[in-house]
């Protein structure tokens, strides 16, 4: 057995539109890098982190990678020593799952430096204790299709019950990141507690059509069922810049748009790399002409999760 | 080309359990038979009405099949008389979708009867006329399942647009109805204006993993995924013996057990016709134990909604 492995994780867009804390996917690109080695003194170190700008604590019960390495290593026993380089190599706070991410890398890593002991669903919650660390959250809807890879469905986050949804193998995601920071914290408490039950009943309704639209690779179904009227609405107010680039991405013909999380970080869907350059060139106008800083990732949907380097 | 045609129209279960206003299936049996005969005089009249026990109106005004002929012929040109014979084969204000069974009868009917001038999207809007004079709504979520067959989710109601789910073949329903009656508007008003956003969410992961279930085959995923938190905990109050009916069923072996639209009515889904049986004796017991009276109806689902006989 190899005495050291290097694992990607993906970024992964949560809530997908309208699947409001039941939906996610992940994509190709950006994505995490994780270097695990097995040392001769017993415990979890982190030996260095890159691309975080310093900000990230390399404290390893401070840092949601080790967190979750040590919540395998808790089950698997602790007898070895492990050291960890991070390469983050996304913004965090930007509403992609950069710590679901870091979670995944450091959960998958162990268990594949350790000759898989474990299935997916107990990966998954080695990964979720770190993930609560940094979210407070025992939500799954970036874990989840982090770990999984595709359009997953968190039916229920306790017991978790996850669900691949076939992709359309030609759909291209643009996602744009405006370089301004939004706490998940924040944008969850401007959403309102109650809902009327017709909103509700109007959004479960494109549940089932954005659904059903990915599983007949129906993608007129996919668009029509892509209208959010739940968190977007709220959202949206804190992203500048969102109404033109909504508005720009639609007028080049994205199949639709929304935002990744809690954001800043939208997404538009696309039938095919040709129109998701259009797209995303045409979604950079606003943030170019207002000089705001801003990055633009142009992938498929990531089918596998995390993959070994 | 014929100056008569008969055509049945099948009860249909609204809801579905989870899919409050936007999901309904047609079964195989209850449901309603239609006569409709050219004549010279012009105008539609209603010449009887069996098994209505008298309470229905032969006014054509105040008909739901009447009133959906008389939208076709508004649109196709009223130069024809009609008559018609209406066999009312299922109990109203059961939960079973009567008047939107006569009103597909009748919209159906006519279509047939002039050569299928209307696409099966222009019938809907006949039938919903008559639909719209019963309940008030213009919600599809019968008329649609009525008319299209099998697991249908009315994505939105304005304008409409339905998509047809497939069903798994092995798939059979048991439908108890206690002889109670129940108003759609009493049992619509006992329904909270707002839900909390946590119980929505829940409520439409739970909508997503039933049309996965439904499109992948997947029994399990779907009887996972069937829980209401929206209508059930509410309308079930209003029907005698509910919990009763629910134990008896899921310990017998069904697959989900919710209300038929606003009920009475109850369904289950069952795996096999011998499962069904069982489950409906078992379903019975409570209602026989207390003499309360009651109509059991055992069926596959319907896969392509009215037929001509």
């Amino acid at each position: 057995m190899a005495d050291s492995i290097k694992v990607f994780a993906p970024a992964s867009v949560g809530n997908s539109c309208v699947g409001f804390d039941v939906l996610g996917f992940a994509v190709e690109k950006p994505g995490d890098e994780l270097l695990l080695r097995k040392t001769e003194k017993p415990g979890v170190v982190i030996k260095s982190i890159a691309g975080d700008n310093g900000q990230l604590s390399t404290n390893p019960t401070k840092n949601t990678a080790t967190i979750a390495i040590d919540a395998f290593l808790k089950d698997f026993g602790r007898e070895t020593g492990l050291e960890v380089e991070l390469f983050k190599n996304m913004p965090f706070g930007s509403g992609l799952g950069s710590s679901a991410a870091s979670a995944v890398a450091g959960a998958f890593a162990a268990n594949e430096l350790f000759g898989q002991p474990y299935p997916i669903e107990k990966v998954l919650e080695f990964a979720m204790e770190g993930e609560f660390f940094a979210s407070g959250a025992h939500h799954a809807d970036n874990v989840a299709p982090c770990l999984y890879g595709g359009m997953t469905l968190i039916r229920s986050n306790s017991p978790f019950d996850v669900i691949k949804i076939p992709v359309p193998s030609d759909l291209w995601v643009v996602l744009l990141y405006p370089e301004v920071e939004i706490k998940t914290s924040e944008a969850r408490s401007l959403l309102p507690y109650e809902i009327p039950l017709k909103t509700a009943s109007k959004q479960w309704g494109n549940v089932a059509g954005f659904i059903a639209g990915f599983m007949s690779n129906d993608k007129a179904l996919i668009s029509r069922s892509m209208k959010d009227y739940v968190a977007e609405p709220y959202r949206s107010r804190l992203i500048p810049g969102f109404n033109e680039c909504k508005k720009s991405a639609m007028d080049a013909g994205a199949m639709g748009f929304s935002i990744s999380g809690s954001g800043p970080t939208m997404f538009a869907f696309c039938t095919s790399e040709e129109s998701a350059l259009e797209i995303g060139k045409a979604m950079s106008v606003y943030y170019i002409e207002n000089k705001i800083g801003h990055q633009l990732f142009i992938s498929q949907i990531n089918q596998c999760g995390p993959k070994v380097l």
